[in-house]
């Protein structure tokens, strides 16, 4: 376990906004910033209940650096369970620098990246999955990504995770009831009933070690990409449908995201077009089938919408798909036909068109005029549909996380190296130390189980100040 | 004057950092934050003292958008003098985004840039120039800078703008003195004692008027240059005086300057090397003093440093600096003539150097060593002394904003006219008009007189929150 003895602070923001805020937290805290800090119309800083806001000065000797607000916080009711200070000073890099000089001055230390959130985990106001979905929620893009977040903030996973432990825990009792009577050569508990135990945690732990791929793609956004024959209309319904995005963020004031440049959300889930030449400049691909490293990039999307045109002859739009997909070169890609420029053709060609398609074709075909900007109903409802993401129920727990995900995966398979030996009656020693193994990372994703190490390569991601 | 009457939103920090603060202020500030807000363990938000800090969720319906941690400010003890509340949320776009949206929902405004502290200026909380002071400060990048700005915020500048103000206004009541008795003819007021004050004033204004240059010189860097021949040591020395800064901001946690590049500090003045290849490229300047367009930008510099090396004979350094000197187009640009690489002349021909050097050329010389981290503190007070901000007094008022440049260049100039008004004899009423319009452009300077359109021009430069 890490010392938590020393008072840190580190600021919250980069320099540049109006207000930046500097943290302190440990025992010290209040008693640092009382050596820097007058209040304008109370007392002393150390007569401050928790809770209280103070607005004053931060001083030294003659000179006054700023005029700050301060957040005072007493344990355990602060964020990291100890004496805490929030000082808001004006965003400049001067007056930044020279409040945590005088805190350093102090004996105050420079905190780590993360150590705030740490902290908090170390004196028990969260759990380490509940920690890691504080980075996770600030990170989060979407609202998708930001609900599966907050559950877990608000301890949802851990939740589920406790129940599965406390199911493995159960079945640990009763091998473990065996190994006392051992010498009897008694089988206590009964073997089919353990067995249908084990199953049920089995398939629960695969549940949740399966929503990874999807919890993993919510977190990241979905990646798509479009590819076609030249001027089909690629880039165009590449625009349309990043530029109502963009039209929403660009109302909300103060939201200008440079990362928005090719994502997308549709109904709270984040969509990501796969960048570089690979989308723009795909207008050869299918005439030049040999730009396989433009094929490798798109086959990294989990939706290709391939354009094709309306004057185009049902027999040609099948080869041009079949070739497609042939070099595609992964299975799981979900291939979305788009029918461009229906607006060109007669409406007796567009309704023989879609005719044969509809009886050689068996994938999904969306026919429309990229130009409209009405045009992207149907298209944008099938790329949800595709994704995977709407089928989910909104209150299902998922894993987003990669190190949850590899505790998991160690769960599944000591839970499956259990049903082999309770199928083929090994002892009950043998089998109870892979229901341990289990219990153990299952321990390790809340916390219960932790070390230095894992702990450090937690908290190393996160922010300073955070 | 602009409505305050209705509520303002607007994050302070753009998302990234791990807390961002959204701040609402005006008569509903409360009531809207109260309907998107529970309390974990509090009361209505609306029964809360100003000066509370309240822990609790941001929520609609079902959805939790975030755990948030309130300020509580009542008016009008708050930065804008209205009811104001300050929402620290997590720093997620998703989040920033769907608080704001929430809070539009419930019928407050987005505000505009510098919209909370031209409500602080609306409601007394401060004057213009104060207010004025506030972006100054959030851009201060050195002590000096950080200073002046300190003072102007904490009333400094204003206090002697209403001094200035109220002498030249007794001036206006002697004069209007004698035209109350106008049709008698007679001169109450001594015309000797009104010339003397109305110098005195000019005195002043001109001073301030003049600190303006070295104000803004204080406030973006003073600008330096480094000239020389090739292979004399410029970069060695430009990296010298850059590194011991890059070292001391780097120990700062969380201070990670881009903008540090090429600025250091010497004795908290900020000064900032001339960037393109004018510096980093003027290797061949000497040699071909046709480079109009380089010389051009090395004029713009304050203080040029112009490299040479102690096995030139001093006869050659004489001629380099005199040429050098006839190409600089501004005279008030201060030349620093270093002589580099002195340990590899002979003791005797240094000695040599230095005595005729002393004698045939008369500015400041300084021998030294550049790869020896040790040898740049003659140097540096060289660059210090050479600025000219050494001389200044510590607690002298100095104008750094152009808009109050340009009213007290209006005020000296009034100024100037009722002067040669009382000189020449010209009547009260005329030199009335005069003083009258001084006072004008003071009382523009705090914001006794304002418009809409200078309010408009100086509130549009803050950033959004501020």
């Amino acid at each position: 376990m890490l010392s938590v003895k020393n008072t840190i602070c580190a600021p919250v923001h980069q320099p540049g906004s109006a207000i930046t805020i500097i943290r302190v937290t440990g025992p010290d805290a209040i008693l640092a910033c009382e050596k820097i800090f007058r209040a304008k119309k109370r007392g002393k800083l150390s007569r401050e209940k928790g809770f209280s806001l103070v607005f004053g000065e931060i001083f030294s000797g003659d000179v006054v650096y700023d005029e700050v607000l301060l957040s005072v916080f007493r344990s355990p009711h602060s964020y990291t369970g100890e004496d805490m200070v929030e000082i808001a000073c004006h965003g400049s890099v001067y007056i930044q620098s020279a409040i945590i000089r005088l805190l350093i001055n102090n004996g105050v230390s420079p905190a780590r990246a993360g150590e705030f959130t740490q902290r908090a985990f170390l004196n028990g106001k969260m759990d380490l999955s509940q920690a890691e979905a504080v980075a996770d929620l600030i990170s989060s893009e979407s609202e998708s990504a930001h609900r599966i977040a907050m559950n877990q903030l608000k301890g949802g996973f851990s939740a589920e995770i406790s129940r599965l432990r406390q199911e493995l825990l159960n079945l640990v009792s009763l091998l473990e009831l065996e190994l006392d009577f051992g010498e009897e050569d008694v089988q206590f508990a009964d073997r089919t009933q353990l067995l249908s135990i084990a199953s049920t945690i089995k398939e629960y732990s695969d549940r949740l070690t399966e929503s990874f791929s999807i919890g993993n793609a919510i977190k990241r956004g979905i990646p798509v990409a479009i590819a076609g024959r030249p001027n089909v209309g690629k880039s165009t319904i590449l625009n349309g449908l990043l530029n109502e995005e963009r039209a929403i963020v660009s109302e909300i004031p103060g939201t200008t995201r440079d990362t928005i440049e090719d994502t997308f959300t549709l109904d709270g889930v984040l969509f990501r077009f796969i960048d570089t030449a690979g989308i723009r400049a795909t207008d050869d691909i299918i005439e030049n089938l040999g730009i396989k490293k433009t094929f490798e990039k798109i086959s990294t999307a989990s939706i290709v919408i391939l354009v094709t045109e309306a004057s185009v002859s049902p027999a040609d739009i099948r080869s041009e798909v079949a070739a497609f997909r042939k070099k595609l070169q992964n299975e799981s890609t979900a291939l979305l036909v788009v029918v461009n420029k229906t607006d060109l053709a007669a409406e007796d060609d567009l309704k023989g068109l879609k005719q044969s398609l509809e009886k050689l074709y068996d994938g999904l075909v969306i026919y429309m005029t990229a130009k409209h900007a009405a045009a992207y109903s149907e298209l944008k409802s099938a790329i949800s549909q595709y994704s995977g993401v709407a089928k989910l129920d909104g209150t299902a727990v998922i894993v987003t996380n990669s190190r949850h995900y590899e505790a998991l995966k160690h769960v599944s398979e000591s839970i499956g190296r259990v049903l082999e030996g309770l199928s083929g009656s090994l002892s009950s020693d043998l089998i109870a130390i892979d229901a341990r193994h289990a219990i153990h990372f299952l321990g390790e994703i809340t916390g219960e189980i932790s070390t230095d190490e894992i702990l450090g390569n937690i908290f190393k991601n996160f922010c300073i100040g955070k």
